[in-house]
């Protein structure tokens, strides 16, 4: 049993989804679809590279990962096949990969541009249906990604700015880059920067206007209402409003710088 | 061929979903996963009770349903596996079976207290995809509920209370207990309680300011724009507006009361 | 492995979609099932028509397409299985099936009106759950069409009325039909009517007081922000504004007209 699953930009409830889903099912009726998100914001590249990085290393190995958010599609960027860890990647070559590239360097690149593996009629404005799902498909069936095109170096793919962490030793200066659908705001920090520094009440965690002490490990921690910083199911910290949405209570957007300090 | 339902209060096109099929997968590969609801508001157990109890008869037996709506996530509040008629449940124990109970006891109930079955880290904000997620793929490959934690009694379930119907020889008092999708009004009165009354203009069906006269089998048995009453799918008590949304229309909410009055 | 697709007026995340579902898996839990979409307007026939016009052909053989827009449950509308081309379709006579037809004769239809393969409780007003779910089910297990009612003469199905295309040799006049979810606006002029017809600057696209010239085959063909014509992956004229919403940004609706002249 093979998996590939879907991140787009489409929204949830668009039939080009399901184009995508039955380009599949022809070539390899057998393989399990599942969705990671349709909910990107539109052309948001950002968005699409924070979510691979987040989810896909959950899947089974040898899962494959179909990203669509292709804003240069009918240009002459490429379309990627690549491997990083046990996970695969088909892709436009836009900086989808470019968080997940921090962790661990691509073991094997592809630029997809043999069109025997893609559908016969290609049109201009849908890859996502016509190229990286009839390749994706191929590939669940096993096929040798060899075939699929040109290997190329990993120093020639598309790669985007993310914003530094900067640590010094009483001090993070990182920020919110992602809200979640809960409301939780979302930082560049990870837990391996907090490591060995006090959680207790000695370390405050700035936000806009607002502050908090202490680092805690759930949310249950602290009374409904309260504006807390913990340590979130990916090893991020994070800035949440118990029982509440931390974004729309607090106004805040990604971007927003995040201080942690200790006395 | 086994199958894994999901209902959550993440939120469609939250890759948190996404997170807990890749656990699932990587245990159990063939598992069918389908997804119940993902948009019962934001920790609102009341919801996801009803959802559960209207819906999960439908799935073959043995079925494994898995609900995350977890407000007390990282508490000391127990994660229960039961067995309700031929249906399975994995879920947090508080409160989200207490309306499935009331339609038959459980069979068996475990608190998931065997750490052997969980991910190897489990964080303290997502034991949806943690601890929730690998012990229902183990359930799903056939495993002994046994060996998943200790057995608890029902008794010491957590329980919630739902609003009563009385019921006298001449008047039913439900209320309004959701509103669907379509904006219909599904009461808390169910067809049984209006065996052997008349059904017809002798009947008469009030909420908030609105009264409809007969009690019908099919939306179309009335002009679209009026206010009906009818006995629905789940052989509830339901009110609607005909083509429109009741809810919208008459500016309803749940927990309205609703009468039935026969002269 | 067969697969059976669902289109409905549900709403993403209504819990009638799972029950479906369930009823389905009951029956054959080895079917592969994919949401086409439930973001049908609430019983808009005619959009339900475009989307499974515009996505089932990509689908494997044999799938079993089950489309649930039926504003008429209850009533005495048929329920029809229709073999059009290599796919199958389960729905109600309504019109869901009169975009298809345009393409292509079915060459089978039967009404699904033997109550073997039915639910053995059928409510009045949820026919996809007691009647389209099981019978799409066994059809999935191969059960031969005809066991499942008598045929009938698709001259005798519910049509509706599609807005035509005036074709000269000079001008096409066709309009808005569809609006997706990036805000490009389809219309219902294909490319073969623009075979052999020059489509660099001597052609001239408008819609309401917007004119662009030369039509195009890619967004990225023209810089952002910019108000083109181009050919969509459907074989469709497109209106679009390059990485925006031409729907939000010009006020364009569905039934807009659209005309193509040349000098």
């Amino acid at each position: 049993m093979s998996v590939i699953t879907l991140t787009t930009d489409f929204g949830v409830g668009s039939p080009y989804i399901a184009s995508i889903k039955g380009v599949i099912l022809s070539i390899n009726p057998a393989v399990t679809i599942v969705d990671i998100t349709h909910d990107i914001p539109s052309q948001d590249i950002r968005a699409g590279a924070i979510v691979l990085d987040d989810v896909t290393s959950r899947f089974p190995g040898g899962t494959i990962h179909v990203a669509v958010i292709d804003p240069g599609v009918g240009t002459d960027r490429k379309i990627l096949y690549a491997k990083i860890g046990q996970q695969c990647y088909v892709l436009p070559d836009n900086g989808l990969l470019s968080r997940l590239m921090r962790q661990a360097p691509p073991e094997r690149v592809i630029c997809l541009n043999n069109s025997e593996y893609w559908l016969p009629d290609v049109s201009q404005t849908f890859h996502g249906r016509d190229i990286m799902a009839p390749v994706a498909a191929h590939l669940s069936l096993g096929i040798d990604p060899k075939l699929l095109g040109d290997s190329i170096d990993k120093i020639d793919l598309d790669d985007l700015e993310w914003p530094d962490v900067n640590i010094t030793s009483r001090r993070i200066e990182g920020e919110v880059i992602e809200i979640d659908s809960f409301g939780n705001l979302i930082t560049n920090i990870k837990s391996p920067m907090l490591t060995g520094k006090p959680t207790d009440e000695r370390v405050c965690v700035v936000c806009s206007i607002y502050e908090t002490w202490g680092i805690f490990s759930a949310y249950a921690n602290r009374p409904r209402g309260t504006f807390i910083a913990l340590v979130d199911s990916a090893n991020r910290l994070e800035l949440a409003v118990v029982g509440d949405s931390a974004a729309e209570r607090l106004g805040i957007e990604v971007g927003m710088p995040v201080i942690v300090a200790w006395e």
